[in-house]
């Protein structure tokens, strides 16, 4: 029998010059997606800028109506705002949807998705053909929690997120860096991107404020924390630092199982869980570092420890490819399996 | 009645040229400290040294036995192995001790000391005549949880402490600079005082771990902090951070009170205890900040919220100066009132 020849997609990156976009491009390439065309949209100031896709360069195209038209599968990289304005343009010209912002994360006709923890999201998709994607650090913290969660049950979690600046975009990569310049040769740090100083400092506040003193993404971090474990009544406290590192967020994770769960027996589950990998000798002064999780493809658990009657351990992830455009891939590439190719 | 001209004191400071010795120099200056002679003391290196001291220029002496004798109060700035090694040589000469080193902490015969919370304990020193400062992330903890414990009890804690490089002294300070430039040179970072990069990285360890995988750092700030507290079988979760940032702590606290506690009554509570300074609009921007944090006299709190059925908020301490120096101050002018004046 003759091999069937494999479908191939035409896909679209929007945003694909932010910080998560690049990583998606890189990654769409450095793993052979299916595609048979690839569109990279942003808007009009990018319009034209090379992005290396393996050996290549492609030219960014301008987000407008008919660049959506035809597409299988939509990949939105380009924020909230862009993702409320252009979702619905890319699902009427007959698209999927992945969508890594905020816009939809909590709507409860939209799935959720870590394709480590609930895949089966993405078999029947209903009408909406619309999937969101976790924040970085909210999948971080869903995957180093959920094996334990399977094991002994959650009673109560604290998650401190301490974010990196690329987590506010290329603008607030270029702020941590003008800023560290600016402050080296005595000058005073401007300040655009971040409401205030960001390098050598920390800013406990990431991203708009509520009514209530929480920002939108430490409540957003709960709440899909909360949804990805299925978990819906988990107490969990989370704060969110904004701190002078370029890329990758750092999380404590202070967590009261459901039944007694030593430090060796969570590091065995989180040694064999899907998107971990654990880095816990302390003896060897090894344990998940930013600097070490920059282009990992998983989640760095470690400090694994007894702490306050529970358990205490740390997480490092690269926000923009394993917290972002990896997640987006590893739903594009079981689409792709699955209803793309019904 | 002629006024009883006020009795003066020999001082001598160990450690001065250390990061809080010289905050500890320049607060006796600031503060008018009743003295009879201050001599700066350090190792052979710093022999020689000017600091300053008000308007005029003191030069530090060598460590050695001949130069306690006759002091009134030796104040230890100068690390962990020097206390060890000196305390009993200024206790012999008949000093009283003040030591910010971890050394005698959580030695039951020691009085462990934040005149904010229990200034009682200097009243009667007895014979040990010795009196131990809490570490500054700890001080700053329990200054933040004391109003809120009294009024409405507390059952769980978890604190999150980001450290700045001062916490490791001179030499900590120096590394994080030198990483920077480095790294803006396209040099490779070298690594001395931290076991890994510091410069744009976080690093989940705080000083050396012990052998069930926390710091001893970590258990110190627990163990301390229930102490201060007079809360000794209080749970409390700790992890500590590496940030690279100068000068200032940020602790991130998650606590779930006895009775329940609003957030504005916490506010209230926070507002007029001793030793803090309320920054809490979060409208405004307005939130404890390193940078705003640093040669200030009081913890800053704020970011005050419900969290997960309790409490969360936010505090910024100058660890050299509010978190160290000052307190020492604090002690030895309650000392010159009380113990030394008798």
């Amino acid at each position: 029998m003759a091999r069937r020849r494999a479908r191939r997609f035409k896909v679209a990156v929007v945003g694909a010059t932010g910080v998560v976009g690049r990583e998606l491009v890189a990654l769409l390439a450095e793993r052979g997606f299916p595609l048979e065309e690839l569109r990279l949209l942003a808007s009009e100031r990018s319009v034209g800028e090379a992005l290396e896709f393996g050996d290549e360069e492609r030219r960014v195209e301008r987000l407008e109506g008919r660049a959506l038209a035809g597409l299988d599968l939509a990949l939105l990289c380009a924020g909230e705002a862009v993702s409320r304005a252009w979702a619905p343009a890319a699902l009427a010209a007959g698209a999927l949807v992945v969508d890594t912002s905020a816009a939809f994360r909590l709507a409860p006709e939209v799935p959720l998705v870590a394709p480590e923890l609930n895949p089966e999201a993405l078999e029947d998709l209903g009408p909406g053909r619309l999937v969101a994607c976790p924040d970085g650090a909210a999948l971080a913290a869903s995957l180093a929690l959920a094996p334990l969660a399977r094991a002994a049950g959650l009673r109560r979690v604290v998650v401190v997120a301490c974010l990196s600046a690329s987590h506010a975009g290329r603008g607030g990569l270029a702020e941590l860096d003008q800023q560290t310049r600016d402050l080296f040769n005595f000058r005073p740090a401007r300040v655009e991107r971040f409401p205030h100083q960001v390098a050598f400092n920390c800013l406990p506040r990431c991203g708009p404020f509520e009514a209530d003193g929480a920002t939108a993404l430490e409540r957003g971090l709960a709440d899909e924390v909360r949804r990805l474990l299925e978990l819906p009544g988990l107490p969990l406290g989370v704060s969110m630092v904004q701190v002078p590192v370029f890329s990758a967020h750092g999380l404590a994770l202070h967590l009261e199982p459901g039944r007694p769960l030593s430090p060796e027996e969570a590091r065995e589950l989180l040694g064999r869980a899907p998107g971990l990998r654990l880095v816990d000798s302390p003896a060897e002064e090894r344990y998940p570092l930013a600097t070490e999780a920059v282009g990992q493809d998983e989640v760095l658990v470690g400090r694994v420890r007894a702490d306050a009657g529970g358990l205490a351990l740390w997480a490092t992830v690269d926000n923009a490819r394993r917290g972002a455009a990896l997640n987006v891939l590893q739903i594009a590439e079981r689409l792709a399996r699955g209803p793309l190719a019904r």
